[in-house]
């Protein structure tokens, strides 16, 4: 185990109905003019933005609303609400969906009460102070980024996609109710799943050798995200399984699987590229990645390979759990292939240059990577 | 799965020469005169006390001391750490030690700004809402009292002995150094072993079903402590076996390992009458408590048992689980009976009504028990 700091100051209200104290949590912050930030009409359909509009009139906050996020979410939304904010002294952020708009409202409160640009957190020519408080009420369970301090915005000038990891962006509350994760397309419930278990995945192969609890814990998750996942796919309003799923998505995201080790984002870098270039699901992008990644790992560094097979899919080589793997993603409905994902010819050349523009010449931790490699990972998922 | 909350806003320091930081975290907390609470004399003999001090120096931040908690902690000391408080105008409590100096440090924080009896909040008479803040060095991995909102103290008169939980007084910080366990004796490392299962066993063995991502985080965290431990008895210098141990009992007490369902903390509160009484180590006295619970359930109320025999021994029935967990227990050297507790002739009446007493008629969540029943329990233990 490596030497580690663990501060996950997220307060988790979790369960049925529990949209309807968003109010008094949002007053608890300290808020007392929010900015609702949110996506696509399904808010407004479900009623779910009134609840939370109701709820906060009964606690006295008031609010502004940015709708209209997209998947993938980008700079000059951030720039849209960072102005609304100044201009009406917004003192609080409210996230009502999934990992996109959580991003955006994170990325709207540093930038806030930063004077420069809040780009040079993401392009590091700045380390993040502080930032207004942020309050979820998540509709998706995928990104974790209710329990993170993590935020992935792409820049369009340039179709740079980068995440920024800060305490100071980590939520003052989230509300979890498995509900508002019911009439979730099984697409993208599906693409949540792979997400999860990737946040997962990518803290559990490392070489920081000696991390039995963390593994266990990691382990354990990645079982229960497989043994849940047929369940809310077969029936998506069956509530037991959806708050395993949701309440799996924090875990997996808020810090406590890589406590005591070096993680390992290559794969997510990887899909990062591939969905600034197409603009795919990010989940459906991680669904390829992974067994990619993981076949290179087994020729060449496979000893956690091999314990993942053993432990999560109870086989006993790498090949044998990779396929396991592979039988699970394609089980729930997600690609194995840039072709099944959608992507006719790829061009694995600028995706790989893009790679290694954003993260250097040599990349990975669990094992290092060069351009070569990458590219030899790209072309697996062929 | 219940509706939940979970807020575990400390701040987890881990690692080698973490108490370096001690300094800089308690002033970051707001403290600028703060009592340092410990126990016996080995926090001397070993240079630490004198470390955390050179760290305060070094901040700042001026300190008085309150040394001789002794385990089971006693009101008196509470009493005492509150006057001195006041008198001096201490803004924050350092607990360097385990559960007993943390838990007395808990409750001389919760003790200094109520205006009544401290004693209070423990008999339910009255709801903590603030606390001075409590900063944590910890020395022995065990009682979870560094990520928890727990704080158990002994009423000297009437020997009552209970536990108080909440959020106000989980400590601000936790500085966690593994080294700092390597000295503590065979005996007192297996009593943490105990303790830290026990309080995730309270939490596993549950009627919420559908639990399945806290019950996996559950079995994985049980398998890494049973895993961990022969290292930890073989090599009292094993960091990462002591660094994983330590992280065990911080996880098993936090609270995640019970997100979702109702507890059931019969065999702890059968436990404290058994120490309230005989002055036994509580991690001793729960090695004795939990084979004893768990063979009257296999008996009444089997499938929670049974579900632990599988996924933590890898065993298929609860009678082989539970032999199975004997076995553990014999092999870091604790006490399966009463007897091998060194309690000749113990006096399973008077704890048995002392029970019921303070925790009423009918007590347990996983299977109701009358006094009949928690009868039956006790002599299992003989």
């Amino acid at each position: 185990m490596e030497n580690f700091e663990f501060y996950t100051p997220t307060e988790y209200v979790f369960g049925r109905g529990t949209e309807s104290r968003v109010g008094e949590l949002t007053k608890k912050m300290g808020s007392r003019l929010v900015l609702i930030v949110y996506g696509g009409g399904s808010v407004i359909r479900s009623g779910l933005l009134d609840r939370v509009k109701t709820s906060l009139d009964a606690a006295g906050v008031r609010y502004l609303t940015l709708g209209g996020i997209n998947p993938n979410p980008t700079d000059d939304r951030v720039r849209e609400g960072i102005a609304v904010c100044r201009e009406a002294g917004v003192d609080g952020l409210l996230a009502v969906g999934g990992g996109s708009v959580i991003d955006t409202a994170k990325a709207i409160a540093g930038g806030v009460p930063y004077d420069g640009d809040f780009w040079d957190f993401w392009a590091g020519k700045a380390v993040m102070k502080t930032a207004l408080p942020v309050g979820v009420v998540l509709t998706i369970a995928a990104a974790g980024s209710e329990g993170s301090g993590n935020s992935v915005i792409t820049r369009l000038d340039g179709m740079r996609k980068i995440s920024l990891r800060t305490t100071v962006l980590r939520p003052r509350f989230a509300v979890l109710n498995p509900e508002l994760t019911f009439t979730l397309p099984p697409y993208q419930t599906a693409c949540g799943i792979v997400d999860m278990m990737a946040h997962i995945m990518e803290r559990y192969f490392s070489n920081s050798d000696n991390c039995e609890v963390t593994d266990r814990l990691c382990e354990g998750t990645l079982k229960a995200i497989i043994a849940e996942s047929p369940k809310v796919m077969a029936e998506p309003d069956d509530y037991q399984a959806r708050a395993n799923i949701m309440w799996a998505g924090t875990i997996a995201h808020n810090g406590i699987c890589g406590t005591g080790r070096v993680e390992d984002w290559t794969s997510h870098a990887m899909e990062h590229e591939i969905s600034a270039l197409y603009d795919v699901a990010h989940g459906a992008g991680l669904a390829v990645v992974f067994p990619a990644w993981m076949t290179y790992m087994a020729k060449h560094h496979p000893h956690k390979i091999i314990q993942f097979a053993n432990r999560v899919y109870d086989v006993a080589t790498a090949e044998e759990g990779i396929a396991r793997h592979k039988q699970f993603i394609a089980s729930i409905g997600m690609p194995l292939t840039l072709e099944q994902l959608g992507i006719e010819n790829p061009d694995l050349e600028t995706m790989n240059r893009k790679l290694h523009e954003n993260k250097g010449e040599i990349i990975g931790a669990y094992h290092r990577l060069d351009s070569l490699a990458t590219l030899e990972i790209y072309r697996l998922m062929l």
